[in-house]
């Protein structure tokens, strides 16, 4: 679950996971972005990107850029004393020059990524953001919208020094409706308060992160955070009603609608869900939010094969029908490491896989019932060979320690390799076998898990040691298996900086060039987080 | 419910409801669109169509066109003997020329708006779409793509000759993934074929539409459906996964997706998904179906006042959670008329407003006693005053008439002025109100129905005959009232060619001129369902 990524020892994890596919900050010289790294843009087309992909594991051959490195700074202008000048303006005392304050806003959370920012603006109206924008676009200027500054690839953060304009002043909460259960507020406000503001009103929001205690909602909607309700409350494309966005020439765009249903022309709001804070400033949001479930349930149990664990899917899609909240699976080899590194025992006997169920419903007697009769059906059929249930807090909490610290488990196993892929539900433990065939005897573990519901796996591969050898083995070999099977190389994390470039093993060149497009059109200038999502080659 | 409007009683009060406002057809003289009326074109700014409509309700002055009569003719080239040769070699035996073959396509479901194209297309596959859309931009051939032609905004037939491109053979399954409930096919199959397919294999459509037997899956997704189950599973913007669109000039754009997770770059399907199809022509759909449920029941309650109807839903929502299908309601006025004109007795006592409660789960017995419990609490607490329930299909039938027979009942009451409002859910009863006040002495019945659990209002004026005075009365007021609370003025029926020119009751000018560059950036010569969506004053 996403949840594990946002805990100290995952962000290790991460960062040593992320070294050898990034040379944007060295720990040495703490320069970052390395600009001679970036040389001559190739122009890839569609599948091409896996060249780039060879050139960058072949070393540090500086002519041949890695895809995951910044290009060459763009001709923006530079902030001058002028620029401050009238931002203080505007911004008494939330105009941020103080190096050691911007350190923090410059590097990613990963710490893998960091800009050089000289300018940090904390806007409290959407009038305000509308006055730097248009300050921006006259003046030529790069912004860099960050919230939380909880993204995994590198897209919260600048890459040179692009003004960086947070969203951490603007956290009002503007209306909730009780009856409908809508929820508007500014951008700025951090998921968590927003949980505990609605938990207070018998709703919950329809996500759920591990970075809750940072991320801003403008950040989970611009870059469509997925996370762990997904699979019951469905996607932010359908429970975000309204967004106001202002747009890089300072045009407030209205689309903050409170409304279910409204079909008065083109839905704009869509364009900005999931664009990564390129087309336009997210400044606030409605949102549809579900009741507070009463009642949550956790099963744990083992399937002899991957097939039965897809039987046993459909099979609890049945029985436990409108209360399933999660589906989530784990292989053996996951258990092995949570046993040999964490002293984790296996609550139930030895099986090839095992399940993560949980419940969430109105009525605890009927959810239990469910739940006890799904199992009964599951076991007889023999879908299922062992499993044990938890009703209690405790217990629930241990059971989901056993999917939750599998990345932790892996730290401890070696360097690793990290993939959130997503694709058809019967696919996604075929390529964690085919990597595992391909990689015998050079990898340490190849494991799988994630979230069977939503078609998303993590695959993981542990070495010893950073292993180019290995590392070769795995891409582009991964993302070209993923693109076979037409499923997403990053399945909720976004593009940002880190994984422009690869956008081509999930989009066709047509649907690349129609988001150029699209860029082109919103912010002709290209000052709105460049550098982020769009390929090189469309620049 | 949408349904209603599909019976042919529903399709009379309709004709009637919209002459008044359309001199698109005139049944005497059997010409349409009467070009003459069309005349200089205003630049209407936001909300300054009000004054558009006041010129309509003042009189026939064809120097002060209606808002939704036709534009003039665009000088598009007219189809020659080289162009039909062209597509007769293509489609062989599917390029109809035939004015009898063509008459049905030429109209509309509500017999209001007759294009005079000359030329019927019938692709079967997505090449000879692209075959047939690059043909049309190198000629510069306006086009109307129509799939089962049930629109009731004049968005799915021709205004002048465009040429007819049918999706009615594009109608095969493409694939169905058991697991994980997603359907991929042409977007030429009828909604009604896909839920039979679907329910075969224990899963239903996640929307359902009273014109299910002919609407076409793409043209639900192009003009964004909402229908019978969106409270329960959210709008098309959440379960449509993928679509394949052609472009205007050809090129095909394979957003296909069958993933449920995929943030590599922008959502350009959520473009399409309500376009009316003015942006391009959707050639399949892929869409995630939720699972058959095993129960449904329904209620049907009466409360005192609409405070406590809303009070109800809240308890409701809590109560039945998950299980929650429908919370439709109906006011007295209509049931007097449901009593009156159709002779259905009122099941319970007289009462102010009336619900319809559905629930559709995955255990009858733990409905049925969910929906006890809900009723015993709502009944203590005196927010209802009286009830019955159904659980068997005859008697669940009998109950929901009461709610899908209003439109029929009000055929029988007079002349229908109807209007269909997307509001915050507490405020939408305050609009029949307003109005009722408003039109005190002029008009016969002043009702109000509908979802109120997706805060859509039917509001309904009736006269013992067509009363210009009466609708200077209602218009531009029920729409200068749903803009004033953020209301949509078409909550699901789309602008088509009778609303385009409303659009600014919903959309700031911005937003509009916004949807314009979308336009002009996919369809830059403007072929595509041209006069449909866009105000007049952005051509």
């Amino acid at each position: 679950m996403a949840g594990v990524f946002h805990s100290q020892v995952a962000l290790r994890t991460l960062l040593r996971c992320l070294s050898p596919h990034s040379t944007l900050y060295s720990a040495v010289t703490g320069r970052t972005l390395v600009p001679g790294l970036s040389g001559p843009i190739l122009r890839p087309k569609h599948l091409q990107c896996s060249v780039w992909a060879r050139d960058h594991h072949a070393g540090a051959d500086r002519a041949q850029p890695s895809p995951t490195a910044a290009p060459e700074r763009l001709p923006f202008s530079r902030v001058t004393p002028e620029d401050v000048a009238f931002f203080r303006e505007m911004l008494q005392g939330r105009t941020i020059t103080d190096p050691d304050l911007l350190v923090a806003s410059n590097m990613d959370w990963l710490k893998s990524v960091r800009g050089h920012s000289e300018l940090l603006l904390r806007p409290q109206t959407t009038e305000e953001v509308s006055q730097i924008l248009k300050h921006c676009t006259n003046r030529n200027l790069a912004v860099n919208t960050q919230g939380g500054n909880t993204g995994l690839v590198g897209g919260s953060v600048p890459v040179y020094d692009e003004i960086i304009l947070s969203t951490a002043l603007m956290n009002s909460v503007r209306d909730f409706d009780a009856v409908s259960g809508i929820l508007t507020c500014q951008a700025g406000c951090v998921l968590e308060s927003l949980s505990q503001y609605l938990e207070e009103r018998d709703y919950i929001m329809p996500l759920d992160l591990g970075a809750k205690g940072s991320c801003h909602i403008g950040g989970n909607v611009a870059t469509n955070a997925g996370g762990l309700r997904l699979l019951r409350y469905g996607s932010l494309r359908g429970t975000v009603l309204g967004l106001e966005v202002v747009l890089a020439d300072g045009r407030v765009l209205d689309c903050l609608a409170t409304l279910r249903k409204d079909n008065t022309g083109y839905d704009l709001k869509q364009l900005f869900i999931g664009s990564e804070g390129t087309l336009g400033v997210i400044t606030a949001v409605s949102i549809l939010c579900p009741r507070k479930p009463k009642a949550v349930n956790v099963a744990f149990l083992g399937c002899e094969s991957f097939e039965q664990l897809l039987k046993t899917f459909q099979l609890c899609r049945g029985m436990l029908g409108e209360i399933l909240s999660a589906y989530e699976f784990l292989d053996r080899d996951c258990m092995r490491l949570l046993n040999t590194h964490l002293k984790l025992p296996n609550p139930i006997t030895d099986c090839p896989f095992y399940i993560v169920i949980e419940t969430a419903g109105s009525n605890p007697t009927h959810d239990e019932e469910k739940l006890h009769n799904f199992l009964e059906e599951a076991m007889t059929s023999s879908l299922v060979s062992d499993g044990t249930v938890a009703t209690e807090d405790a217990k629930i909490k241990a059971l989901w320690s056993m999917r939750e610290r599998i990345t932790e488990a892996l730290t401890h196993d070696g360097f690793t390799y990290k993939y959130d892929i997503s694709l058809p539900v019967e696919r996604i433990y075929q390529l964690v076998e085919d990597t595992r065939r391909r990689l015998a005897g050079k990898a340490k573990s190849v494991v799988g898990y994630g979230h069977v519901g939503d078609g998303n796996l993590h695959l993981n591969i542990t070495s010893p040691s950073k292993d180019p050898a290995l590392l070769a083995a795995i891409e582009p070999f991964v993302y070209e298996w993923t693109a076979g099977f037409h499923g997403s190389i990053s399945a909720e994390h976004g593009l940002g900086l880190k994984k422009r470039n690869y956008i081509y093993y999930s989009k066709s060149s047509q649907a690349v060039e129609l988001m150029g497009s699209i860029k082109t059109m919103l912010d002709p200038k290209g000052i709105l987080n460049p550098y982020k999502v769009l390929p090189d080659d469309l620049r």
